[in-house]
């Protein structure tokens, strides 16, 4: 487990371009919307910037993406960091041949894909995604990874949601690899 | 209505990590899987850097990308063209006070929704999105581009599905603003 070297203007920036929605998905939640920072290309491109240098610096040879919001954010840090993408998808999205992961929800369980010959014994794969909540997705992420023949680069989101312990739950799954979080709220 | 200026070798390149997938989502269909192209760095910074060019030449000032592989694509042309990026998405995925628009699946019909606030008067719109079939979604799109406030720049895609005949009901909602694709099958 490592930390960043943001600088503090650039988590300023990054934070200022979050907006908090009360009560959604359900009351009592609080939701952290990106899409404000979306919007702001310079913030957008800081983001890009940093994630694709924290790429770079941890040896990925790919970038997976987890479905929706993860894509957009690993999209980009792919092309400007010059690595192949590859998504995580929702169960039955991807028409190839697939491996499939399970991960629990508050009820419930949820499945989640990756096309297994998107990765090889030699890659060294990095998940991005914007927010770390509990860890369910980026554990059964890199579950799929190990099960494709790839190693773990590490998993990198915009924001650590640090009371809900995904930091913990990933530990097994990450082995020596670094969870880097940009904010962690 | 323009076609594009893209080199006779860069959509070579493009068609060549673009899958064939028969009888995919149903039998029947054959689908058109992207995922080569977007594990292929040189296929993937070609494809963004051509879509950027377009953005620009177009005077787009906002890029919208439609959920989900919209977003794949259409995120690093934002941060490649230095334009804000809004996403359309899937009704009920948004948290802030949203435009939503239906429009017709083969059967019943499904809604999508954007941030209203995300786009004002000043604006011009490329809406990006990986193929266009039968032009649903992205006749959708304009309308909430235009209910928004906002101008169409245009809308760029990777692969249009003629035969589907998408192009003709996009053109009341494009007024005279292009049409991109990129590769016509």
């Amino acid at each position: 487990m490592t930390s960043t070297s943001i600088t503090d203007a650039t988590r300023e920036l990054l934070l200022s371009r979050i907006r908090d929605v009360p009560d959604y998905p359900k009351p009592g939640v609080l939701f952290k919307d990106i899409t404000p920072l979306l919007a702001d290309p310079a913030a957008f491109t800081a983001l890009t910037d940093f994630l694709a240098e924290l790429c770079v610096r941890h040896g990925a040879t790919k970038i997976v993406g987890l479905e929706a919001r993860g894509f957009i954010l690993a999209a980009p840090v792919a092309v400007r960091a010059g690595l192949g993408f590859v998504p995580v998808r929702k169960a039955g999205k991807l028409p190839g041949a697939t491996l499939g992961q399970a991960y629990e929800l508050e009820y419930g369980t949820a499945e989640i894909e990756i096309h297994a010959e998107d990765l090889s014994a030699g890659d060294r794969v990095m998940v991005i995604d914007d927010v770390l909540a509990t860890g369910g997705t980026a554990e059964a992420s890199l579950e799929l990874v190990r099960r494709a023949g790839a190693q773990v680069a590490g998993v990198s989101v915009l924001m650590e949601l640090g009371f809900l312990s995904g930091r913990a739950r990933l530990e097994a799954g990450l082995r020596d690899a670094p969870l880097e979080a940009l904010i962690t709220l």
